[in-house]
């Protein structure tokens, strides 16, 4: 008989490491399953943002193999009313979290086939029901456990609803209007101080611009211009000089902004959201 | 033949991954044997801080399967003459940890069967004997890997020296007096800023108390008033708005207390320890 | 049949888990393979510093078996003409890595027995093409789980290039006079706040010196006297009072500063680099 090979199990939450949380988490898929491969994607996701856990899903999710169960606990609402799901993408992937914005970004990108709310009755680690603040073990880490290691199969996990009432986060689109290109800061590389538009490459270049050429980037924060200079375009950050800012298209395929060894978010002290709004043109226009 | 199932290899240590260290004593283990499962609990303890390593075993070991081994690693004082030793619980987990108060909790929670003294003339990583300041590498790591892999029993690990010789720290009781109820903060949690009270959820609300109702709290440190708010007691922080403080039943089913979305200890300037005492009280009293 | 057991694949980088790199490029790596076990060294390295990647490497590789694989990548000029390259020591270990510097220590330690430059149009991951700035996930990533998990030899990684090519930084060597002996300070623990220097504690104990002795310390910083004490010699931090510095053995059985449950780092202002001269004699002198 072959041995069926059991989906990974990959994690992602806001917990760090510095104290018991995650160990307690993986001890309960562990004692549900010594088979299931767990696998760390980060657990040092921005405190309570939602956001950033609905846009790196989005970041690596396409990179795993077909079957791959994620478990993402960004879950400031723990133990309120919000639903805790298990949603199943258009291509084959599962994602187990609550469902408080963080499938905005897999929604858009992948398709939801189906979303079942997690049936606390069965799927909940029965050890822990006195208390309501730690999902991430006793609810959706128990529960993913249980789904990858195949005790249950996804209709187990609760009853379906619609795709429709899904939690969403608005997310806004870049705009064209000939060599004017304009869109938002949608998020930052907290490590190396990078900050990533939602301009895509190819529309970027399909408007006129090649790699090499300098262009002229205004930001606006709130209304306040927060940066305006001429900025060189090019394929990586390695090629402008030490200290320099350069607009580069980053491993989304997007166009990022980035200082040479440096940071930008620290040089220009400049984050990301909705309300930063970047505006790029030629440089003689 | 069955294949046996090896125990897993959990390790807990204050080494964070900022250097080469966790690499070198996981290579260590990898070089004893592939087969045993190397988990990492956390590697981000607070620094020399024996009372959180002793801490968060009893907060994670009960949800691992029985015969995990589980490597504890604050050590201060490696090298020195405090024992390293190797502990089973009464309820069949093992501990190889520097006998310096690490056994603390797990004594009292678990209580321990019988401790042994890691012989280093035979588990000991012998390439390492020049050097004495990481133990966690060429002793706890190695003899942990032995252990786990079955390449020694229990016994092999060295004597037994009697339970009553672990070194422990001093814990604090709880008080109860009517409604008026004392104890500790006695740990925190250093990344979402929660504080940890001693108090347990069931005697507290023996004492009088129900989810929903407000408290009077008063927090001293080393004799003066640190806090002294009504505040809400509830299931979660989820359930007061936003910035707010609550009293909160945490995941180890005791007495917590959080902002909502913030940091308590950050808005209030309070972190743990024996002489934080809290006073709980009825707000009419 | 025997399975064969793969080489172990290990990773440093300088990545952090704040955002979703190292998930993508774990996602590549299992979608080549899902039995080569992936071990996380650090992805914790200082940013851009090529250094302490060249010194880590050198400080675990040898605790690992032979024939692992490790990936290292601390790649500020990813996308520019640094070639990207694959290394087998002497002693049969193999470093994926930009070729950059980061095999200095490995080169002088273990030696490298042949070099290789990947071959991008056939062990690069087809459907990144577009971008040009995460060769972690996109080439090193990808190429070493294709040879650790025998997809690929070593020998179709790429062309071989004389090991007399590899980039490499300059090391200093440490200067012994009698009892006068001076070095660097070459690295620090940025856990603990060690400092470590390039003297090996046996030409040290040659010079004339033994543990549990006084030895008369300085540091010049750039020219400038940062350190002048008198400091206990000994085998651990742990023998000395709280507070106070050692000069240790480490380790890697290199002479290095501590303050006992303190550090060296913070206490003195003193961090590494070859401009960092340390200078040890006898009291008396």
């Amino acid at each position: 008989m072959m041995q069926e090979v059991l989906p990974l199990l990959v994690f992602q939450t806001d917990f760090t490491y510095m104290e018991g949380a995650v160990a307690s988490m993986y001890g309960v898929v562990r004692s549900v399953s010594r088979d299931v491969e767990i696998i760390t994607a980060t657990h040092d996701l921005p405190q309570y943002d939602i956001w950033s856990a609905s846009y790196r899903l989005q970041q690596y999710v396409e990179f795993w193999p077909k079957g791959t169960v994620f478990v993402s606990v960004v879950d400031p609402g723990v133990g309120t009313e919000r639903k805790a799901c298990a949603a199943c993408t258009e291509d084959g992937y599962y994602i187990i979290t609550p469902d408080n914005g963080s499938l905005t970004h897999i929604l858009r990108k992948h398709g939801i086939a189906e979303v079942r709310e997690i049936d606390e009755t069965v799927n909940r680690l029965a050890s822990t029901r006195g208390t309501s603040v730690f999902h991430g073990r006793d609810l959706f880490g128990y529960c993913a456990a249980k789904l990858a290691s195949g005790k249950i199969t996804f209709e187990e996990v609760g009853p379906a609803y619609p795709v429709q009432e899904i939690v969403t986060m608005p997310v806004a689109e870049p705009v064209f209007r000939g060599t004017d290109v304009s869109g938002i800061i949608e998020i930052d590389d907290p490590n190396f101080g990078n900050v990533w538009t939602n301009i895509p490459l190819k529309e970027f270049q399909n408007a006129g611009y090649a790699f090499g050429e300098d262009v002229h980037i205004t930001i606006e924060v709130g209304g306040q211009t927060a940066f305006d200079e001429i900025v060189r375009f090019d394929r990586t950050f390695g090629n402008v000089a030490e200290g320099k800012p350069v607009l580069y298209n980053n491993e989304q395929m997007n166009l990022s902004l980035a200082v040479c060894r440096g940071s930008f978010k620290k040089t220009y002290g400049i984050g990301f959201g909705a309300d930063h709004i970047i505006r790029i043109g030629k440089t003689n226009a």
